[in-house]
Order: C-alpha cells, then sequence, then structure tokens
C-alpha cells in the first residue's frame, strides 16, 4: 500500500460541492446573509456576511463534518470516526455522527475552551485529550484510528471536507449575486479552499482571499513561497486558526485559485469581536472574526466592491466572550 | 375640536399591516427566523423566533416608525416630527427620518443606556431629556411638537406604529405557515397588537400571548381587569417595557384577540440573555429577551406546539451585556 503521505491525494472539484449541498440539504441550516449600513459606510463597500456562527453546532464546520461521514460507505460508517480538533471540527463531527447514528472519538487539546469541550460530549462523542506543545494530534488520532477500526476524519486536509465547506459559498452567492470579493477564514484552508471552488464556478472573476492571525501566518508565507511551510504552533485568541501548516489538497487549491492571503492582529480580532456585539448584534468567536477584522482595519482594498464575508463560527466561552467585549477600564 | 383623549380612536386593520408591507419593503430588513434544537429540547415545542434584534436600528421598532412616517401626508411630514421613547423607538424615529431626510426631535428619559442616545444623535435627530420618575414625557413631547409645528409619532399608541410591528408576524408566519401559538414581547402593546392584527389574519386559530416584566405588569392586570390599569414607573432590566399602562389603541386590539398576559422576572431575562448569547450567538437586550424567557421558563404550555417567539431588539451597552451574561463568580 502506497504511504498516503507521499501519494498525490485527489482535489476536490466543484461537482463536489454541489454533492455536499444536496447532502446537507434539510440538516445544515441555510444561514443568513447579513448586512450591515455601518460597516458598509466605515469601508465604502457592498458587504455581504454569511453567518456560520448561526450555523448547527455553532460554525461552519458543520457542513464538512456532515458530508464526510455521510459520503461514507455505510459499512465503513458503521464502524465510528474519530476526529482530531481544536474544537469547532470536534463539535460538528460528535453532533453529525450522532445525527447519523455513528459511534465518534474526539480527540482535542487539553486547553480547548471549556465550552466546546462540554458541548462536544454533550453530543455523546468520546473525548481524549493531549497537549498541543507537545503531542501531535495527528499521529494519536491515527494510532486510536487504527487500534479500534475508526474511520480518521480529519479537520480540513479531506475532499469531502472541504466540499461541504464549500457550501457555504455557495449559498451567499445565490443570495448575492456575483460578487467582487469572497474573504474567508483561513486555519488549514478548508473553508478558503471550498469556499475557493465553489466561488469560481458560481462567481467567474471574484477575487478570493483568506485571512490568518498575525501569529500564524504559515498560510500567508506557503503561498508567497509557493510550497507549504510550517511554523510553530501559534499563540493567538484565534484558536481556531492554530494551525501550523496548510494540508496536502487545501494548498494546491489555495494556490490555484486564491488571490493572496493577509493577516490581522489579536486586537484587530477583539475590536471586531466588539463591533459585531455593539452594532450586528451577534457573538462571534475570535476565529470567526478574521474575515471581518481584515475587511474592517483596512487589509484589503474593498471600497466600491461586492464583498463576501464568513463569520466562521461562534463558539467562545460566555465569560471569555464577556471579557474580551467589555471596554477597557 | 374633540379632545383627542376623549375620542374613539380609529383601531387600525390588517388592511393596514398589509399596506405597512408594502411601504417598509426593500427598507425595513426581512429578518431571519431562527431555530434551535437545544430550545426545542428544553421546551418539547418547535420554536421560531423571529431575530429583530437583527433589524435595522437594532430592533422592529423601524418597522412602525418607518410606516408611521411615511404614511404622512407631504406637507405634514416635511415640518418634522417628535417622539418621546425610552429608548429603541427614539433610534428608530431618527434612523426613518433620516432616510425619509426629515428633522427629527427625539424626548428620551436621561437614565436611557448610553448607547441609545448616542446612536440616536448618530442619526442626526436633536436630542431632549427628561426625568422619567418626575416628569410626563407625553406632556414634555406634545408641548414641544405645538411649539415648533411637529408631528408626535407616540411610540406605541398609534395606528400606523401598530400596523409597522404587525409586518413582524407577516414575515414570520409567510416563512413557518401556519402556528399554534405567537408569543410577543409587551410594553405599551405595539408589537403585541400588531403581531395579534396580522396573525389572527394569516394563521386563524393561533393562539397570541403577551410578555411583561414581572415588576411592570399594568398589561396583565388591564387583561384581567377589561380595563387600562396604571402603575407607577417599574424597576426592571427590561427598559424598554417600562411602560405604566397600555394604549387607548393597543388596549382594545389587544384585549379582543389575545389569549393571555404573563410575567417573568429579571434573572428570567438574564438566564435568556445568556442562553441567546451561547447557544444561539445572539446579543439581545433584557426586554427583547421577554417573549422567550416566558417559553424557557415554563409559563406557557408549549409542548408539541409551533410556537413563533419574537426576539425584539438587541442595543444594550456592550458594557452592561458582557456584566449581564458573564457567569456569577
Amino acid at each position: 500500500m502506497a504511504d498516503p503521505v507521499a501519494a498525490t491525494p485527489a482535489l476536490p472539484t466543484f461537482a463536489d460541492v454541489a454533492a455536499a449541498a444536496r447532502r446537507i440539504e434539510g440538516v445544515a441550516h441555510r444561514t443568513p446573509v447579513l448586512t450591515s449600513r455601518t460597516a458598509d459606510a466605515m469601508t465604502g463597500a457592498s458587504l455581504f456576511f454569511k453567518a456560520e456562527n448561526l450555523q448547527r453546532g455553532g460554525a461552519f464546520k458543520f457542513r464538512g463534518a456532515y458530508n464526510a461521514i455521510a459520503a461514507l460507505p455505510d459499512e465503513v460508517r458503521a464502524h465510528g470516526v474519530i476526529a482530531f480538533s481544536s474544537g469547532n471540527h470536534a463539535q460538528a463531527i460528535a453532533l453529525a455522527s450522532r445525527l447519523l447514528g455513528v459511534p465518534a472519538v474526539i480527540v482535542m487539546p487539553e486547553d480547548a475552551p471549556q465550552v466546546k469541550v462540554e458541548v462536544t460530549r454533550g453530543y455523546g462523542a468520546e473525548v481524549v485529550t493531549y497537549d498541543r506543545y507537545s503531542q501531535d494530534r495527528e499521529v494519536l488520532g491515527r494510532e486510536i484510528a487504527q487500534a479500534r477500526g475508526l474511520t480518521l476524519i480529519p479537520p480540513y486536509d479531506h475532499p469531502e471536507v472541504i466540499a461541504g465547506q464549500g457550501t457555504l459559498a455557495l449559498e451567499l452567492i445565490e443570495e448575492t449575486g456575483p460578487l467582487d470579493m469572497l474573504v474567508a477564514c483561513l486555519g488549514g484552508g478548508g473553508q478558503l479552499a471550498g469556499c475557493a471552488l465553489a466561488a469560481a464556478e458560481r462567481s467567474p472573476g471574484v477575487a478570493i482571499y483568506g485571512v490568518e492571525p498575525e501569529a500564524g501566518d504559515d498560510g500567508r508565507r506557503s503561498f508567497h513561497a509557493g510550497r507549504v511551510v510550517t511554523i510553530p504552533v501559534p499563540r493567538t485568541i484565534a484558536d481556531g486558526a492554530q494551525t501550523t501548516y496548510l494540508g496536502q489538497i487545501t494548498f494546491p487549491i489555495i494556490r490555484g485559485r486564491v488571490a493572496d492571503i493577509v493577516t490581522v492582529s489579536d486586537a484587530e480580532l477583539v475590536e471586531t469581536m466588539r463591533f459585531f456585539a455593539s452594532r450586528m448584534k451577534l457573538v462571534v468567536e475570535p476565529t470567526g472574526c478574521l474575515a471581518a477584522a481584515a475587511v474592517l482595519h483596512g487589509k484589503l482594498d474593498v471600497a466600491g466592491k461586492r464583498v463576501g464575508i464568513v463569520i466562521s463560527g461562534g463558539n467562545v466561552d460566555i465569560a471569555s466572550f464577556a471579557r474580551l467585549v467589555a471596554p477597557a477600564t
């Protein structure tokens, strides 16, 4: 059997995104596309926010998780699935597994937000924890998968996960019509790659951007170097984007279809959380603010343009949320 | 000229709600209807939340305000409008006036949330403040209106305001189909009366409920007494429902079409704010939680039913919000 790391993986296509849209229909929420005259006035653009914080499980990750599990052959799926995740993918796999009647094991960092651990267990999944600064979650996940006969559903580097995430851009563009720009949040690249597949087909000519935390700019470095660059685990409040390298599947899609990757600071993420709470009445987690933070803080030239922005999730401990959005005293 | 207080006012009808829907189309947001499996599991019901915290101006009040000003004859409107309001009506009148190119004066309590005062001024309105515990805002508002030739747009007891608020129920039922119950927030009764007009026509047989703060139960007392009962200004965190009596127009509509009026405590409102923030990722102001608090805290028998719930607004100071939703330490 070929080493899966060395093999060239098959890249998903727009047809896979369309198939994912059919699988998740009536199961995933068709989340609202929100507008804000205040944000438009701040930027001189027409902004369309895809509110995936209102998705089932509190984040876009449910799309890819459900699609990946639903696409498994029945006999494989019946044995159960395993996932390693900094949080939202875990909840998504746990929820999707419950809906599909499949056992699930979730490998989570021991410092993941408590709300995410609790909700994951609440969905009926078994949680195994690890130290994200000393252990490799992929190695641990693969070991447990092999020992128990489970199918590993990686958080981003998987064709059906990527295709599932792409359905959010499909819905967005169905509602807004053609866009000039689409700005996505970037961790491992599942959202950005999936959205790029969908948007390039449904809004030809759209310029697609990914946004990372400043401290975790492996995506930007990789994009400009033309090869996957690995970084140490970044320290950032954007816990969903603490990835250290883009995937073997996400990177070639991103490299081929994305216009650029930019970064924002943690302070800009906090400002954006406050903006969402005070002006748009939304609870958005730090990672979920990445794309909006880049647009609202002038990292991209959006003036006069129709811009889609992904709000990727809202899973933040209520105590952390209150602390972060409270005005400085 | 007849004394307007003694005259029997004309009651709005469903036709007025339908006319309001045409006036606000493309100006007001058609807010999303959100669902939550968690809330459904807690109550055994199918709950449909109409998210008016995502409305322009941050609350349902924009519907009635815009409709009332747009319905004025051109020559009357040109002189300008005046409103007295505990907050959201003020912002709504200020915003609608700006959109319609009309001067606006807003009479606000001096202890109104600072965010509401600032946003009202930001929309270009002139703000006049008063002491809500010693001065009668209606008297003050009428004096200024007469002195300056402005048209007074009251916050709830006005046919076009009521008709405008009813459009939210029209949209809700268009999206959900027939409902068994519709639960609205109750201050002066504009929302409840308007929703009752719309729902009785579009979902015959629906049972309509109003929800008030415990400390401000003038609506419940009036409903059960069969006449308008006036109470002292209630002390409650639901600042948008600190009304002291139902209107001459709202009361007969409510009396004729509403099944019952129930109350919730401030503690239940805070619990509900936390629920919205942590599970539905929404910022909702205390007053906006009234209807949901009654359903989530067992004040109404919703099991097995399809229930519409109005989330009326999200205009809460971010500091107050953070303080209220932060877990007790």
